[in-house]
């Protein structure tokens, strides 16, 4: 067991090459330092950007890689100079583990537009060591990246919206897209879509699906309780719809072009692109500058705002909607999830353990290992 | 001489198919209508979209057309109604001479986002006449649609910010882009750029120009009080620059890559499209998400916003440079402004009258005819 004095020795499960496989590997975590908060973890969601890094799309990938950055867990341990958090409680760790403190972003704590951010795993920490992510028994982390689960809110459910969710709050916040009665739309039904639904809806805004086909037409109205569905291959339809949106969420990951959504923007119209996409899109100026549009982005959110978005989500009832899996299920919950296979995301469940040889055995999916 | 009775016969430099050429025309201006003011004009800023609109280049110019829409004049009759402006007023009036006043942009007093604006000219009135602009004797407009010159203010310094200072005025106060100690970028060095520089210097900003060459460097510097010039093909100046400015205005009308300037912005920067360019703008998507930057765009300003931008004017001492012409000169001007040979906009002065005359004589150029 780790202490104050000496690394601990955790099991994650990492991919070790461009395949993207992840298997069980042991590596150790830095000593506790005075304000690090050691998280045994019981949860970790599964992000489209797991399978980037994993795979190395992003050309920057360093193996073994332990991926996951929507972690729940309990706080096992904490350092002498931690005072936001105590052992025992539930919490959870994002995207960002550490950040420069000094610059404009981090001083006005919007830590995760801070140049010198530092990423829960395929990072390198201030040690000099790799960071490693949530899919492992034990992360070390630095009180200011912890952010606790209220009561209310089960773990399992708290997931998700320490990526998914807060990606898509903070712009609503931050564009000052909260009133009720807005009227938004969703371009894309996936993980961060499905939130994008939920969390404007609990805003009380008027939420329009827009897809590229009716597929998902039943689900977005009677399951995630969207108020219109609209395909963007309908011409009639999107030319029923100009003019008429405060905003658009847009999660699509791959090129598309923007003027058709842009048209569907009223005066001062916001298009917030989440998805990271390598292509360059592109529109006329017109589009935007006659009724004073914005083509704009956001990325994660802070710590802050995630504090806000879960007591938010318990105030609210809101829930995500998720499909919990065990450790051994990830490579084919990987593989469904890149064919959008999943109804909407991934949460690797952690948690079970046998009591008699906590903290003495590592799990293989259901199958356990001796340590 | 018109009366409430009577319609009122006007001459006018009207453009009679695309070669743009401007000469004398004589037609009719509607009957004064109770809410209307008859003004006699004094000064017309002549703006690049002038151009356009003479030669075609949009392809929805009618003819016989009279442009001009920086109008500066006397209040010489009122409608009974009329309740902003009394005879012997001077007043301005700009792009816009209708609105519906119905929908979302007339309530918000946003007029020029209202789409069923009614240009100054090349547009057809409620009447069903065209409409035609400053470049002649006289305008009939709705009250709503004039703005007073506050004292302080020359008439013929008035007038290009009736267009080019209220296109930069507009963004930078929507935006809340007015405290001093901004940073600044101007992107383009003609007619609103010019103005964009003196506008956001009044507020206290930090302005650098931006511009393809070091040609204009010296008067950007000297002339009009910018504190940073950055070549955009200098490599390493825009590197050092990078991250630091708060908003680009960008005034450029021809296509032109975007990233290098969006890499200028710091957080929460943003990119205000002020340019009509025909061809497609493009950037990639993690270029505005990381740093939760905006690409944007604004068009002209509302009534409102022209008058606060007068009385701004008037405070801070500003004034415009500008090249005042004789209306007879008014084809040479319009040439030399398509070559960008004007420091840095054209008024047409069409005050000069003969005391004797006045009311009996029309001017083409400095060659008095008779009416």
């Amino acid at each position: 067991m780790g202490s104050l004095a000496s690394e601990r020795t955790v099991v994650g499960w990492a991919a070790r090459d461009a395949t993207g496989h992840l298997s069980p590997y042991t590596y150790t975590v830095r000593k506790t330092g005075p304000e690090d908060v050691v998280v045994k973890v019981l949860y970790c969601g599964i992000c489209h950007t797991d399978i980037h890094q994993a795979k190395n799309h992003l050309g920057a990938s360093k193996y073994p890689m332990v991926p996951g950055h929507e972690v729940v867990g309990e706080v096992v341990e904490v350092g002498p100079e931690v005072s936001k958090h105590r052992v025992g409680d539930v919490v959870g760790v994002g995207v960002i583990v550490g950040c420069c403190r000094e610059c404009r972003p981090c001083k006005a704590n919007v830590e995760q537009y801070c140049n010198k951010r530092i990423w829960s795993y395929n990072d390198v920490y201030t040690d000099g060591q790799p960071t490693q992510g949530g899919f492992a028994s034990t992360m070390v982390v630095d009180q200011k990246f912890v952010v606790p689960i209220p009561a209310g809110l089960a773990p399992e459910q708290a997931a998700p919206l320490l990526c998914a969710g807060v990606t898509v709050y903070s712009p609503l916040k931050h564009f000052g897209l909260t009133a009720p009665g807005l009227r938004g739309g969703i371009l894309g039904l996936g993980g961060v879509g499905h939130m994008g639904v939920k969390v404007a809806k609990a805003m009380g805004h008027h939420v329009t699906v827009i897809s590229s086909s009716s597929r998902k037409r039943a689900e977005a109205m009677d399951e995630l309780g969207a108020d219109a569905y609209l395909v963007s291959s309908d011409a009639e339809a999107m030319a029923a719809a100009a003019d008429s949106l405060d905003y658009i969420i847009d999660t699509v990951p791959v090129h598309h072009p923007l003027e058709p959504y842009l048209a569907l923007l009223r005066l001062d119209g916001k298009h917030v692109l989440l998805g990271v996409v390598g292509e360059p899109l592109s529109f006329v100026a017109p589009m935007v500058m006659l009724g004073r549009k914005a083509v704009t982005g956001s990325f994660i959110g802070s710590v802050d705002e995630t504090a806000e978005l879960l007591r938010f989500c318990v105030d609210k009832g809101l829930t995500s909607q998720i499909e919990v899996v065990k450790m051994g299920y990830v490579n084919e919950a990987l593989e469904r999830l890149e064919r959008n296979d999943v109804r909407y995301r991934f949460v690797v469940d952690r948690s079970f353990s046998c009591p008699r040889c906590v903290g003495r055995v590592r799990w293989i999916g259901l199958q356990m290992v001796d340590a």
